[in-house]
């Protein structure tokens, strides 16, 4: 059986005999007796073993080591004094699988690079535990929400001719033999897998605004590629995002949408991590909780962006980048408005040049974009409203020199019964940063990939 | 709103002016009236619309084209005697975005080949709305299963430098300028992103295992990536793939899980997708629904791969490949024992020279590994307890030539508490296949990525 099930209710199981098969976190022993911490990895809790001379092989159990595998069969015992309200006191206890002494994880603090480095270990230890069970309980939340709302799920394709933010930040994909490149002096790409030259999708936006306009409500969430040099604690070459793309929806609408996704996922992860957001919030990122149920209980504010530069102008501050008209917003404006309204607040219609050339263009030069920006963090996702009128759409991309021939079908959506939409991609990891209050996403991916980094 | 509500309980709006937006899919004139099928992607259905000389600028909207987006304003009123129990009577329908007569998608037959050519556009048509919503409910039904069942969900990395399968089927993914290799004569890893050879995964098994012996029970959901060059209606190079690996679980277990995965997935489709259940079975396959009931109320059997082999030496049937122990079990053999057996069924227990390096070896020389065989379709997913005895696996792989420091981390999982474990791999593609009756998968991918095909 599963320990999770003694600890959802362990009156049921009082007095009575049952077997659990975990791994030692723990062991602690006495001449006579001994005390085993036993995890099984179904929650985080960990079951509290006794055993004593009454133990079968007693002398053998004794030497059972922190990491071992073991099959366990005893009887659970109401401890009311004790903060676990119960033991189990073991009958007999199986060696499955020893470990031995040189096990990198012994009871004791490990520093995160050190966890880093035993990555393929570290799901293991209690932090990761509380980190990936959190991660997992997010990814439902979200399939939730969206599922809840009518939305269809889309596996929108990984490899893909096109680099969908124009970034030039992707990663090519190939067969081709490089030593047979080196020697012959040829690239032909009619010899690669698919004729052409191909990359991993930066985005699923493109092919998200083609199923929108045939299923008003899409969602995708599914790994995204970039490949960004930045050695800092929010980068990494591979990360899962969320787009939802809405048909006949604007940019109030997107926002709504947003606004209602982020605070539905805040209390379904309060709800449904219990004892993992507990232990974040005691060990990570004290005050964690209660940062979020705030976060989650109020209004968000619209701004837009001009209204911001005015207030970063009037607070008179000095600031590393002078704030004016068509500056990007940096981290230290951010903190500072942040700080200012004290709450989750939209940043809206920003000047066309600092945004994507998919957004949807104003006549006052501005675009219909938006970022959500959360206190202690500041933006965390961006939004916009498209730019579904085809000769508008196509004379941005001209003046930003794109290669039209890549996205004909993507600018022909805009022929064939175009209609407003809006979206926005969310970082999952980062999402799970603020959630978790993990400061490096290194420790909020399984095995994480950043520049010269891929190991496991 | 979306009219999806409306055909949830027609009742509620009897009577009432609602307004809806879609895209115009049918348009029938007559002098003085007219008829539209309007669709908005949020249900299969489609909202029938009638107007009439009453109707704003009647001669405009006479004129509106297939294809185009509007908005629509009316009253919902019961027709009794029609398929359709009520309809939309128009006040007022505004074009939002027009449709060219060049429109591709006319309303006419369609080939899937045609089809395919125009993937960014056939979402919109009904085979498609049917297909890609089962696809999501499909996505929903897994996580749903696993879940309940206390399984993590784990974000295996796509990005990977071991080949989890060792069959050399992995597309490398680099950020080597080629035109510079060819010119400079150089390859040079060191440069490249990550520092060495890396690719995507074609497995995400050994990263589970990992996760399997700290949290029991965790599963991974997502793409997968394989450079096979099969122009079959069975291959993509890029598919989905689910993954559960379970802890302290031996092939019995794992395939007990198995069953009723499939089981609650095809019960969840035909609850959660009636109408386009319906659809599939009426347009698609005839006879779906009764073939899928069979298989989520029968009980599969198990049977050995000795077994099958007698039952196929004894049945004199003259294959094209003569059945004897130590010969891979091929399709025309699997449809005898299919019909044979006339009922969904585990073929357990191979010569270990035709499975996988991982598999759990046993003593007569087969390993614990078992197919699942569905009638009509044969083999759509193997499972196997895996080895965890250190040097078995290691002379294994030894045997098999495999370079042991490439699975440094994963072999060491033997060393540290290991256990007994199982699990196994689903094409999600080919399940989702088998369950709406599509026979090419080219057709059950929003974009498939095929052998010198990477369109969209």
């Amino acid at each position: 059986m599963d320990i999770k099930e003694i600890f959802d209710d362990y009156e049921k199981f009082l007095k009575k005999e049952i077997t659990v098969e975990g791994w030692i976190r723990k062991h602690r022993k006495q001449k006579s007796m001994g005390f085993i911490d036993l995890s099984d990895g179904t929650c985080l809790e960990r079951l509290s073993l006794t055993y004593s001379s009454d133990t079968k092989d007693f002398c053998e159990v004794q030497k059972l080591h922190i990491g071992s595998s073991v099959r366990v069969t005893g009887t659970i015992v109401a401890t009311p004094d004790r903060t676990q309200k119960f033991e189990l006191v073991c009958k007999e206890i199986i060696l499955l699988g020893d470990c031995p002494e040189d096990y990198p994880l012994q009871p004791k603090a490990h520093s995160r690079e050190f966890f880093r480095k035993e990555a393929y270990l570290r799901p293991r230890a209690e932090l990761f535990q509380a980190v990936f069970r959190v991660r997992s309980v997010l990814s439902i939340a979200i399939h939730d929400y969206f599922q809840s709302h009518g939305f269809l799920y889309l596996h929108a394709p990984i490899l893909t001719a096109s680099d969908g933010e124009g970034a030039g930040e992707m990663f090519q994909v190939t067969t081709l033999d490089l030593d047979r490149i080196k020697e012959s002096g040829e690239v032909n790409y009619e010899d690669d897998f698919f004729g052409k030259k191909v990359g991993l999708c930066v985005t699923a936006q493109l092919e998200g605004e083609a199923f929108a306009q045939a299923f008003k409500k899409i969602y995708t969430f599914g790994p995204t590629f970039r490949a960004d040099k930045s050695h800092t604690p929010y980068h990494v070459a591979e990360f899962w995002h969320i787009e939802p793309e809405v048909a006949f929806c604007d940019l109030d609408g997107i926002m709504e949408i947003a606004e209602e996704l982020v605070k539905y996922v805040i209390k379904y992860c309060l709800e449904h991590a219990k004892s993992e957001m507990k232990y974040l919030d005691k060990y990570v990122e004290p005050g964690l909780i209660e940062k979020l149920k705030k976060v989650s209980d109020c209004e968000f504010k619209r701004v837009t962006y001009k209204e911001c530069i005015d207030i970063l102008i009037k607070s008179k501050k000095k600031f590393e980048f002078t704030p004016k008209y068509g500056i990007d917003i940096a981290k230290e404006h951010e903190k500072y408005l942040c700080e200012y309204f004290d709450c989750p607040f939209f940043l809206t219609m920003w000047p066309k040049e600092l945004k994507s050339f998919y957004m949807k263009q104003m006549d006052d030069g501005t675009v219909a974009g938006a970022d959500l920006e959360l206190p202690g963090i500041g933006e965390v996702f961006g939004m916009s409203e498209r730019e579904v009128d085809y000769d508008k759409l196509v004379s941005r991309m001209k003046e930003l020199d794109m290669k039209l021939e890549d996205y004909e079908w993507y600018i022909k959506l805009r022929k064939y019964g175009t209609c407003k939409r809006s979206g926005f991609g969310i970082g999952f990891e980062r999402l799970l940063m603020y959630i978790t209050g993990i400061d490096n996403i290194r420790d909020v991916c399984a095995f994480p990939r950043t520049h010269k980094s891929c190991e496991f």
